[in-house]
This record gives C-alpha cells, sequence and structure tokens, in this order.
C-alpha cells in the first residue's frame, strides 16, 4: 500500500482506493470539507509535490481549473496511487487542542453546499431541495429563517444539519457549541463544523449558584417560587451566552448544540421542572435526548439551530456521565472503573459488555466552592503544593501567576501532604504543628500567610466528605458486580481537577484505590469532549443511544454506619 | 340486519358486529368518546331501552358497575345482535351546526386517556408512555408542558395528539381551533375534539388590513420595512386570538389549530416573507404542510398545540382552495367547476381525475370593501334586493335588522335587479332613471336615501371587474382543458357570499354561467370547513396529499383584449 506524505504533519498508510480526506480523518488530520466530500466547495484543496493520484474529476477541473496544474488537487476526489508527498496550505491547518479527545471517526455534522435557484418551480424550497438530490445531499425541508434567506436571495451557500437547510447564506462556515453544565461552573467549547477542530474553549460559573449552591437547593427554589424553573433556565442560558460571547461566536453562524449535565441541570436547559429528581425515588421526569430550537431556549446562536441533550441514563446518573463515557472509551478493556468528582459524583463501573452506574451527592468541594481559600481551576489557582519538612511550603499556580486561592487539585495535594507530615490524622483532625494556626477562632493550616491562603477544620471535613461519598459508591458499585481492586484493568477520572492531580496523592487520600499509577488516566472534562464527539461522530451518538438502553443504573443504599466507616482519609 | 333507533334522533342499520359508536360515527350521529374508542373514558355511555347486545365487556363492568342494570352500555363496546332502541341523554347530544360540512368519516384526533404513574421507572415519561402502549394507544414522548404537568401531579387524562402526548389534565374535554385567514377577513371556528361538532364559530376582519387592503400592498409592505413580515404575522395572529377570545375558548384546551388561506396569507402567518408571490413567477417560497407549535407563534392556544396549515397547491392557489375542494366533494362528478370569490378568486375545474386551479386577483369588492356602501356579510348588511317597477325598491337584512350597508349577494342582485330594470348597461353604466342621482358629484342608485346606502358608478366599475376576473379564469381554464359549459354537472360556489346569493341573478350578471339552477351548489366559506375537516379526518389529509401531488396550477396569461371583452355584465 502506498504511503502518502503529509509535509508538517506525518507519513500515512493509503487503503485501496481511498481518497485522501478519507485517509486523513481516518488519521485524526482535520481539514476543511465544507459540503462533506462531494467536491463542490473545494476547501479541502492540498498540492501534491510528489506522487501520482488518480485524474482529476469533472468536479476538480470544474473547481480547480488552472491550479490543478500547479499540482493543487481536492483531497475528496483524489486517489492515491503512488507513495505521495502532499502540502496543506498552513493557514488551514488546525491548531491542536488542549483537551484529549480520542480518535473519533467524524461523520459530517453539518453540510455546505453552493445552490442557485432559478425557476422556483413548484415551489422556491422544492427546486432547492430537488436541486441538492442531484448532487446526492439529502434534505427534506428548509427552516422558517432559511425560508426567509431564499426570499431574499437566490444563490448562496446551503447548510444542512440533519436533513433540513438552516440557512443559505455567503460562506462556507459554521460552528457547533458543545455545552456542559455543571451544578457549579459551566464550560463550553466552539467546534468548527467544516473541519471538526475546536476553535475555542471557556468556563465560568454557572449563574444558577445565585439560587442555591448544591442540586437540592435549585431543586428547591424550582419548586417553591411560582417562576422557579423559568428563572433557574434563564439563569443558565444567561451563562451560555456569556460564554458564547467570551469565545467571540458569531451567534448567526452557531448551527449546533450539544448539551450535557446532570439530570437536574438538564431538566432546567429545558425549561423541566426537576420536582421528581427531589423526592424518593428521584428518578428523571425523561431520559432521552432533548431537542429545542436556538430560539426556543433563548440561546445566542442561529434562531433555527438544532439543540440536543446527551440523554439522561437513570436516576441522577445523567448526561454529563453518557459523555464521560464516550470520552473514555473504556471498549478496550474488559474491567475498567471511571470517576467523574464533581459536586455531584458519579461512579460507573464496566464488566464486560456491562455498564453500571449510580451517583452521589459529593458536594462542591472540589471545585472550590464553600471552602475558605477554595476557587475553580484557573489562572491564580493553587494546583499542586509540597510540604517539605516542618518549615518549607512549596506551590504551583495555574498560569504561574500570584496565588489567589486553592483548586481541588491543590487540596487533594495538601491534603496528603499534611498525612505524610503528621499534622493531619486519617480521620480527618488537624494536629498542631508548624503553620496550624487559629485563625478567627477556627484551627487551620496556613499555606501563605501574605495573601490570607488557608486549610480550615471546615474546610477538610467538606473535603472528607467528598472523599467518603466517592469511595462508598465506587466500594458499593464492585462490591454488586463482583469486581475487586485488584482485578481492574484502568481507572479512568473525569473532571477538570484530573488535569492536575497527582495520582499518588489522590490514592494516598482514598480518593482512588491503590493501584499501579499507570492504569490510572485522566480525561478532563469528559463530559464536554462528550458533548463535542456526540455532535462529530454518528458513532458516538450511536454508542450514547447503547449506553440509554443498556447502562444499568443502581440505587446506593446509604447504610450510615458504613457510610461513616469510609470518612477516613485512606481507601 | 338489524335497526338500531335512537331516540329523537333517528332509525339506522347496523352491520355485523359493528359496535353502537361506529354504527353511530357512520351514520354521523356526534358522541363524545375522548378515549377514541377503547372503552376508557366512559363517556359514549347510552341507555337501551329495548333490545339485545353482546354482554357487557370487563371494560364495561368496570366502567358502568350498577349502571349496567339500568341498561345503560358503552357504545365504543356493545354490538348490536337483535333491533334497537336506545336513549342518549341529551345533554350528550350536539347541537347542529350552521355551515354544511359533508360527511367525514371522523379519525380521533386528538385521544383523552386516563393515566397514573406509580414508580417512575426509569423515568416518569417512560412509565406513561409504556402504560399507554398496554393500554393499546401509541405515544412516542411528552411535550415540554406534559412533562412539567407529570412534574406537579403522578395521575390525570393524558391529551395525546399526533403520538405526543400534548397534556396532563383534570378532564376529558379539549378544542380544535380551524383558521380561514383571508386577505379581508378572518373566520374561525371550535371543533369539540371529543365529538368531532363544532362548538362555536366567528369572523372578524384581518387586523393586517392596516398595512393595505390587497394581497399585493401587504407583500410591498413586508418588502419595505425592516420588520415589515413580523408586523404583519403579529397583525393577524393578534386577530385570531381576538376571535379565540370572543368564541370563549379557553387557551390551555385548544390542542389543535388547522389554518387554510390563500398564498400570501398562510407565508404570512407562519413568519416567512411572501416577497417570491410578488414577482414573476410568482411562486410560493414552500407549498408544504407547515407545523408550529402555539408559543411559536403567540396563539392563545396551548403553548405545545400542534398547529398546521393546509398546503399551498402553487401560485396563488393556497390551502384555502385546498379546503375548498376538500368540502365540495367533487368526487362523484366527472365535470364539475368550482368557484370561490374572494379578494384572491380562484377557480378549480374537475375532469375525471384531473384537477386544474387558477386564481385571479378579483379585489374585495364582493366582501364588501372598497365600495361606499359595502360591508360584510355581518347583521345589518343588505343580502338581498328587488327593484319593482319604476319606484319601488325591496330589501331585506342579515338579522332583519335596520339596514347598515350592503354585503356581496346584495350587490349582485342590485346588478341583476337594474340591468333588467335598465337603469344599468351591459358594459356597466348607470343609466337616468328612478333613484339615480349625483352624490357629491359622482352618478350613484340610491338605494336607502334617508341612510346614505347608495351603488356608485365607481362601484359598478369595481364590481364588473371583480366579475370579469372570475369569468376570464373560469373560461381559460374550460378553454385548457376542452369542458365546454353544457358538459358541466354541477357549479360549486364557495365564499361566504355564497349562502344568500340568488343564482339567476349571478346568471345574470355574468358571474356564473347560464345553467340549470340545480345544478349550483353552495358551500359558503369551504376554507374553513376544509380546515375542520382536515383536523377531524384521515381521508381528508390524505385527499389534501393528492392535491398537493397531483394538481396542476395553471398561470392565466393576461391578454388584456381578451379580459376588457370580459367587462360585459354577461357570461
Amino acid at each position: 500500500m502506498p504511503i502518502v506524505e503529509i509535509k508538517g504533519v506525518g507519513f500515512f498508510d493509503a487503503k485501496e482506493s481511498e481518497n485522501l480526506l478519507t485517509l486523513m480523518r481516518r488519521h485524526g488530520v482535520t481539514l476543511p470539507a465544507g459540503c462533506g466530500g462531494l467536491g463542490l466547495c473545494g476547501m479541502c484543496r492540498v498540492r501534491v509535490v510528489r506522487g501520482t493520484l488518480t485524474a482529476p474529476t469533472r468536479r476538480e477541473i470544474e473547481i480547480l481549473a488552472d491550479r490543478l496544474e500547479e499540482g493543487w488537487r481536492l483531497a475528496c476526489q483524489a486517489q492515491v496511487i503512488s507513495d505521495t508527498t502532499l502540502e496543506i496550505p498552513a493557514a488551514r491547518r488546525e491548531a491542536t487542542k488542549a483537551r484529549v479527545r480520542p480518535p473519533v471517526r467524524i461523520t459530517p455534522s453539518a453540510l455546505f453546499v453552493p445552490v442557485k435557484v432559478e425557476s422556483g418551480e413548484p415551489s422556491y424550497e422544492e427546486e432547492l431541495i430537488s436541486s441538492l438530490r442531484t448532487l446526492g445531499v439529502h434534505a427534506t425541508q428548509l427552516s422558517l429563517s432559511a425560508l426567509n434567506s431564499l426570499a431574499q436571495r437566490s444563490s448562496g451557500v446551503a447548510v444542512i444539519v440533519e436533513g433540513e437547510v438552516l440557512d443559505v447564506c455567503d460562506t462556507y462556515s459554521g460552528y457547533g457549541l458543545a455545552i456542559d453544565v455543571g451544578t457549579t461552573s459551566v464550560a463550553a467549547s466552539l467546534v468548527d463544523l467544516v473541519s471538526g477542530a475546536i476553535t475555542v474553549e471557556r468556563v465560568s460559573l454557572n449563574a444558577q449558584l445565585k439560587y442555591g449552591s448544591d442540586i437540592i437547593s435549585r431543586i428547591r427554589y424550582a419548586l417553591q417560587e411560582p417562576e422557579g424553573t423559568a428563572r433557574l433556565q434563564q439563569a443558565v442560558i444567561e451563562t451560555v451566552n456569556r460564554l458564547l460571547e467570551e469565545m467571540g461566536a458569531r451567534a448567526e453562524k452557531v448551527y449546533r448544540v450539544v448539551v450535557a449535565g446532570n439530570s437536574v441541570m438538564l431538566h432546567l436547559f429545558f425549561g423541566v421542572n426537576p420536582r421528581t429528581l427531589g423526592f424518593l425515588p428521584f428518578r428523571p421526569l425523561y431520559r432521552r435526548q432533548m431537542r429545542a430550537r436556538g430560539r426556543d431556549l433563548g440561546l445566542a446562536v442561529h434562531p433555527d439551530a438544532h439543540v440536543v441533550s446527551l440523554p439522561i441514563l437513570g436516576g441522577y446518573v445523567g448526561g454529563d456521565v453518557v459523555g464521560d463515557i464516550l470520552s473514555a472509551d473504556l471498549s478496550g478493556y474488559d474491567k475498567a472503573m471511571l470517576i467523574d468528582v464533581g459536586t455531584n459524583g458519579e461512579i460507573v463501573l464496566k464488566k464486560g459488555d456491562a455498564y453500571l452506574a449510580a451517583s452521589t451527592p459529593a458536594g462542591p468541594a472540589f471545585e472550590g466552592v464553600g471552602l475558605h481559600s477554595g476557587m475553580m481551576a484557573v489562572e491564580g489557582a493553587i494546583e499542586k503544593v509540597r510540604v517539605l519538612g516542618a518549615r518549607e511550603i512549596e506551590y504551583l499556580t495555574i498560569g504561574g501567576t500570584e496565588a489567589k486561592g486553592i483548586c481541588g487539585s491543590g487540596y487533594v495535594d495538601l491534603l496528603a501532604e499534611l498525612l505524610k507530615a503528621g499534622t493531619l490524622s486519617r480521620d480527618g483532625r488537624l494536629l498542631d504543628g508548624p503553620h496550624v494556626k487559629e485563625v478567627r477562632g477556627v484551627k487551620a493550616f496556613v499555606l501563605d500567610e501574605e495573601r490570607g491562603i488557608v486549610l480550615t477544620q471546615l474546610d477538610v471535613r467538606k473535603l472528607q466528605l467528598a472523599v467518603a461519598a466517592v469511595k462508598f459508591t465506587a466500594k458499593y458499585l464492585m462490591k454488586v458486580s463482583g469486581v475487586n481492586v485488584e482485578s481492574l484493568e484502568a481507572i479512568v477520572v473525569a473532571g477538570d481537577f484530573g488535569y492536575h492531580l497527582n495520582p499518588q496523592n489522590a490514592m494516598e487520600i482514598g480518593l482512588l484505590p491503590k493501584v499501579d499509577e499507570s492504569m490510572i488516566r485522566y480525561i478532563g472534562n469528559g463530559s464536554l469532549t462528550g458533548a463535542e464527539m456526540y455532535m462529530l461522530s454518528d458513532e458516538a451518538r450511536k454508542m450514547a443511544e447503547v449506553l440509554l438502553a443498556k447502562c444499568r443504573v443502581l440505587d446506593v443504599p446509604r447504610e450510615e454506619r458504613d457510610f461513616i466507616s469510609e470518612l477516613k482519609l485512606s481507601w
């Protein structure tokens, strides 16, 4: 089989009669292709420096014309015959992204196809649909705004999402918005629908925080205030709109939105009262993928944008966990565990083909909320701590700037280091020692006196409860399915704080079982990554359906005696 | 076959193993049946006075209990064995309606089924859908507001429309709104979705009139004003909301809306710019059935109500004509013509299985707009006129009240009577004679001096143009299809003024060809009736699809010379 070298990118095997675009997608090399590989938009052009390809197609001759002689080809049309060297124009190569997304087979999630209506026969819509059909593009109707575009113009680029022409516009460009709605923070990223690349990503506190910091207080607010559900919905929509603004998104070019989030967050995002999640048996009103239009929700995106959610698996195991599972890609393991440490913690255990899941109200401690010096994992947050002997304390902040507070991974380090230094007992008492003082009447470990950054006894209790909740739930799932720590092949840690986590310290405090460090993987915000995958890949969408049908969600019986025994800071 | 007597209603043949409800529906006897005949709601109960029926079913035993002994049965469960006499409780019999609706096989357009959720397993929505399935009721999801209802209550009556649970409420009741949006006036009726009966009906001027009286001025407004389309949409929605209020509709109980109207009116109703209908080749942006939710349009109906339109057949032949054809029921004729005299006039010619249609801008004269003493066909409008000899004039008003003006049928009479009396020439000139005077410098025939009700020379010209437009188009269709007046089996006149029309006079002025009077049928507002049928009957919905695919819409070439020759007031 011939080898294709893409300059500055790498060497790749070609399959028989595989065109260049398919080859690049198979290897995760992103290249824009607005029309989905039909040879219509000319965006996937590459320059051949060396080698033999199949003869130019009619589409290539039409679109490239003179440039064919200079070696330009359309990647979607040309097939490799001999070893070949290519150049991709620098401007077309996408920046690599910060978060790890497992290799997904990108299926066109929006098509951009040039169209022209002439006769308007028997209606403009029908002529457009039928001209798309002759190009091999399936669409059944035009959205309201596409109809209104067509009232003003007779040609342009049709933007097609899920078989609907959403827009008729000027440019071969469009974006998808992936959102992870957490109880405490909301993360979002903009995906270039042409290339599949992530262009920008932001995180912000959820404006719902003004109605209470945990899920229960949100449910209570929705129940007790007449417009409670609507106000909570408005708060999260405002948060997302602010993120869109910060990311510099042009509203009218955002055609798809995929939302992940826990069960309560998803109910509220779509304006569904989360009441049933507040009472026994704690079941969601719905589990399926919800669908809406941009305008229905007041999102600053295209008014007809398709907004969909990841399904809820059951109870408090929501679309965020579906996202985690998609991005954790557990398919290669027989026995593996996924842990998402959020305000609502979730554990998934895979055993063979079976998925078992449960949730636990861990509280927002590891998101830095409710702790004396706690903060989100953003610039200025202390993410790593070392206590050297009696006197010296070393810490690192995110971005290397002046310390403003402590984020989740910093707290994990701090607890572990204090345990090892003997300043903290396994049952969570701060002992007398260097840097331990009374701060406004409460015992506290002073990390940075000048900046007032401390760990109080109360902080330790909150962190201890969060660790116990996760540990208790993980142990329960393992017990039910007869899987022990020794037989686990992998532990995947989801959640933003995983990035900066010191695995030895996480094991030290009992947040993770003691295993070989190489078994532990961090996927960061798997919920957001999963939302992106769901937007880009048919396979991911199918997997989500499989999980909805097959993943078993367990209620964890909270025997008080057992739970209290898990408060000890070790596995 | 046994005979069933329904006391106070009539005698009906029963078919073998036909249940009473099916028998009544077949014969057009309306009886409420909320659950669609599943034996769940108990609304179709009747009392058997005499005769033998099949043994009570399990459902009847559950629902009727003691009342079985008093002769009560559920019409949907009981089958006739011998000749039978029944009573329907008086309160359950429906009032007869004013407009003529051809017999339609009513298919349940909404189901009302008692439901109860218990476990919420795996979600409340899924439990409800699955409990409906065990009752034989198909539904795939709950609407947003049904989900929110279910958050507040665990049992109630599920209202199911087109496979979606729209509401979970307290009562076995719900309504459908049928609307005919005309350029000049908007008519609406409320249909009881349980029985299929029309409960109330109203008509009002279209508030869009403030933006111009004809279609062209509406299109111009939509083009020239930045928010033109939105304002025109708002105006018609306000009109409909006012009608709903006048009809005393409870917004939250209106679950279905079917809209008929001409092409431009349908575009505007859904917020689609009608620009393409203002320029050659005068084609609509879309033809298909449009769909929306009540809340999308700001209608004072259930927020999740299903709003659908009758399809547009092409050009200016819109959903109003589909409605006309549905209610004209031309299936029994080989050659027949349908004439709808509105501001936009439409003609349909049926020849064998083929339908041929064309439209003509007749102007609003026959709706009483733009004429000196013109008014809609409402109370106080002169609907019939006789000119007896030189002096005496007789007229009748709608409702027999004091005359306020003249409506379409009154003008037809007036023109014909003046032609016969020699006061009007065939080419439309008012001649000197009794009651002809100068009114503010214009020649006019004075019908009622005291009340200032007159027919001016300008009025005659406008009426003459309206007649010519209809006649010219009808003749063109007949020429194209090779059908002559003699071979026509029926002429169906649609439009409100048809009710009061004197057919001899309509023939006298050339609005209709000279045929045997028995061939002429009036269906009134066929567009509104068609919308009701579309709401109630699968057959009507299928017929609309057939028309969309098969009806040929012609552009009528307007040869000026030919058109001028049609200005003569005779066929």
